[in-house]
């Protein structure tokens, strides 16, 4: 899945992902830092579904920290880097834009000058809060409780989001990638290489494009930087493209992003 | 309202809030992060109605950036620093958990250790989702509708909010206070003093009072540390306790908390 970079052992990897097994979900942001700069990672509940516990018992609702004297996560994805923590221990994160931030510098995913890192941070966070709309359009009322049981408030609320949100939220991307046209040609939202930004809201495109086909063919042609350059120039760089190609990457199911025709565009 | 750092006029401020006025809001928890540190800034439209042109200029859905290169806001809160950009120009930061993240080491807010800042800012993007989840309750459907026009989805989603999202909140935070006690005896989130985990969370406590108060009042008791030690605490703080006194903070209304009893608990 990865390129080892060190003599460590898959099994003893520095950087432990820990989340949901089979679904994308949040965890695929942060998987995709790791492929995109062939950095070895552990997907500890991937690799070995018996390890699941591991996930469920680092962000167990009882949980007041680690043995390492990390404090408890809210809920996964959690990163676990091996010491990078107090007194060499292990370093215990939590958050997806958190721990975006953290690998961002260490990748080489967060732009060249200082200051970029907080640019590549607040785009990175309006693509998660766009998945965050997107996962509300099947959820509007109660995140524990069934679609079927919320589906006339989804209905409603997908109106809007198609209607109003999206609108706002690709203007945005699109006037970002405007912005930095000069430095990033349209395929970088931040300066000229690629960032976390960029991996993030490409995830976060990919999931809208199986969520609401329709919202997006016909969205596509409003944003042209976004759907004829940034999208496409991303998903043909040749790691992404190897990755899509060798089979390991999830798909999208009943997760964060989830295909219910009744509330994409008729 | 704060005190003068530098030989800076109010009116040359280093760091210019660009918020909407007169509702505390998301401004708030940056106002916070001035407050506690005594730092200078300018909140432009509040010391100036007349100046609510330059955040409507500076974060308008037509923007594809700035005269100092700074990409375009998604939408209020953004941060303008003087000096601090491309070439010695102004950097123009916005999405509030990046502007706190920003300002957090700049202001002694971010914890000693290195990777502190990461629990900071986990714990801090927490308490802002929390925040998110507080005002989704009265707008469940669509942000730009009238509460009225969905009360009725309002009405299951924030029973939903009071019976499973707040103690799951409120048990993540009241663990992350246990996790800390050696160091910070239930005051301080993150290591021994005031961060801008605090600081947050405070403020997402203090509105959640505000419109939810038969619950907070309820569930009070089953969360030792959170509400009989860091909240009142902090209020006690000498520099909280004279902005709360001043009367310039500014009061909940219409904005993120909002106060419609039949949502609380009856």
């Amino acid at each position: 899945m990865s390129q080892p970079q060190s003599k460590r052992q898959k099994t003893d990897a520095q950087y432990e992902l820990l989340y949901h097994p089979t679904i994308p979900g949040r965890g695929e942001f942060i998987r995709l830092a790791f492929q995109a700069t062939g950095t070895q990672y552990s997907d500890v509940a991937n690799e070995d579904h018996s390890k699941y516990k591991l996930v469920q018992d680092t962000c167990s609702p009882e949980s007041t920290g680690d043995k390492d004297g990390n404090p408890p996560p809210f809920a996964p994805p959690a990163l676990r880097v091996h010491g990078a923590g107090k007194d060499g221990k292990s370093l215990l994160l939590s958050q997806t834009p958190n721990i975006l931030l953290y690998l961002g510098p260490k990748l080489g995913l967060a732009g060249s000058a200082d200051y970029e890192i907080y640019h590549v941070n607040q785009l990175a966070l309006t693509a998660l809060d766009l998945a965050n709309e997107t996962h509300d359009t099947h959820h509007p009322i109660a995140v524990m409780k069934y679609y079927e049981d919320q589906k006339d408030a989804a209905m409603t609320r997908a109106a809007d989001f198609r209607e109003n949100r999206i609108p706002k939220f690709f203007s945005y991307f699109e006037r970002n990638l405007k912005s930095n046209e000069g430095s990033g040609q349209g395929k970088y939202l931040v300066g000229s290489k690629l960032t976390y930004a960029d991996t993030t809201l490409w995830q976060v495109l990919d999931g809208l494009f199986f969520a609401y086909p329709k919202e997006m063919q016909a969205r596509a042609k409003e944003y042209p930087l976004l759907f004829d350059t940034f999208y496409p120039s991303l998903k043909a760089e040749k790691w992404l493209k190897e990755y899509l190609d060798s089979g390991k990457r999830l798909q999208f199911s009943n997760g964060l992003f989830r295909n219910y025709p009744e509330l994409d565009r008729q």
